[in-house]
């Protein structure tokens, strides 16, 4: 019988490469979209036909707002309170990198962990990476593995040692342009995938913030041509 | 100037006291609510009263509908698929306790501890008790020390030694009995609380519950008059 696994596919290149990692692997593929506050209706279609295209057992998509309780410019405006009960933290702000999102990773793997026991698997995918976002405390190897290990403290399945969770990162210690080269041998259709930050129209890409130039720079080094409308700022 | 904490605060008993806890101890208080798929309004309502009444600096409800991908008697119906391509887990449904809802602590910790960074605070209260439930792994002080090293390889606050996260759960080895006293004592409107796992009409309990017998009986050893409306089940 197929092994399930649940792959976290937030709709970016990474995630539906890793997707299709999984699959390649033989793993019966279950895609998990969260939906934070400002993703768009065409970032949630797109995220359905790759997982549709590459197979996926099931997908499910699951609204999460968090911009209420978390800073970030990917999250919406500050949330915390300007009065006078306002903590320090307030004024600690611009010490966060704008798009670095509090915990985001942990509450990713929390949700992915819950599918993964519901359905008697042991793995979760995930397309995080080191090289491009090693600024993200939650995308390096040694909180996958600290992950790991809460995954088998926190469930019945762990305790009962059914299962022994794993968190699995194929591209962590990928470049960008390995990955589109990955995903380019595997049929990864790239034109449904996003990686901007601040879409300016319904799947279109700035060109300009970090994540639409990562992924222009890769595309260019790995010499395969670059589906992405993106519609250049002249400022 | 007062330390924030984010306590989760489901709207029962025990979290309820644990929020006066936190007051008690001085820490403004930030109190989470996690709406899962089939909670009520009025236990919303509730909710927010406890956190008014307790002086909570601020109170958040957040959606969150995860009965698509945790199997539980608390969330709903089975999301396994039972086709053919249903993994070997669809199986094992009986084996857990059916109360146990997969990843639960893990999913509200992550998300207390995304608002906790937000903050700038270093502290996050949770009502869980190691007695009355025993069989949750997630219950477990095991559990709640990893999900402390966790917090710090997580967030950047925690790797940049800002903060030093902790997870409170001043309740875990309190019998529900020595819980309604500290309630009592701290002043906690009871009737705002509610325990049952499924009420059968607003603001009331079917009395019959594991969750409803644990809180008569606590009522009945602390000695206090439970205020809550009870719908007995004759069958």
């Amino acid at each position: 019988m197929t092994r399930p696994a649940v792959v976290l596919l937030s709709g970016g290149l990474d995630s539906a490469v890793t997707m299709a990692l999984a699959r390649e692997e033989g793993r019966s593929v279950y895609a998990l979209t969260i939906l934070y506050g400002q993703r768009h209706a065409w970032e949630v279609e797109a995220a359905r036909k790759l997982a549709s295209r590459q197979g996926a057992a099931l997908h499910r998509v699951l609204p999460l707002d968090i911009s209420s309780i978390a800073v970030s410019a990917l999250t919406g405006h500050s949330p915390v309170p300007r009065e006078a009960s306002s903590p320090a933290g307030a004024e600690r702000g611009p010490a966060i990198p704008s798009t670095y999102v509090p915990a985001r990773n942990t509450i990713l793997l929390g949700l992915a962990l819950a599918w993964t026991e519901s359905l008697g698997g042991e793995e979760i995918f995930i397309g995080v990476n080191a090289v491009d976002y090693s600024g993200y405390p939650d995308c390096r190897p040694e909180f996958l593995r600290a992950f790991e290990s809460l995954a088998n403290l926190a469930t019945k399945a762990g305790v009962e040692r059914k299962s022994s969770f794993r968190v699995r990162a194929p591209l962590i210690q990928l470049s960008k342009a390995q990955i589109i080269r990955e995903g380019h041998r595997l049929g990864v259709d790239f034109s449904q995938t996003h990686s901007c930050y601040d879409p300016p129209a319904p799947a279109a890409a700035c060109g300009s913030c970090d994540s639409c130039r990562i992924r222009r720079d890769g595309f260019r080094q790995a010499g395969i041509p670059d589906p992405t409308r993106y519609v250049l700022e002249t400022n």
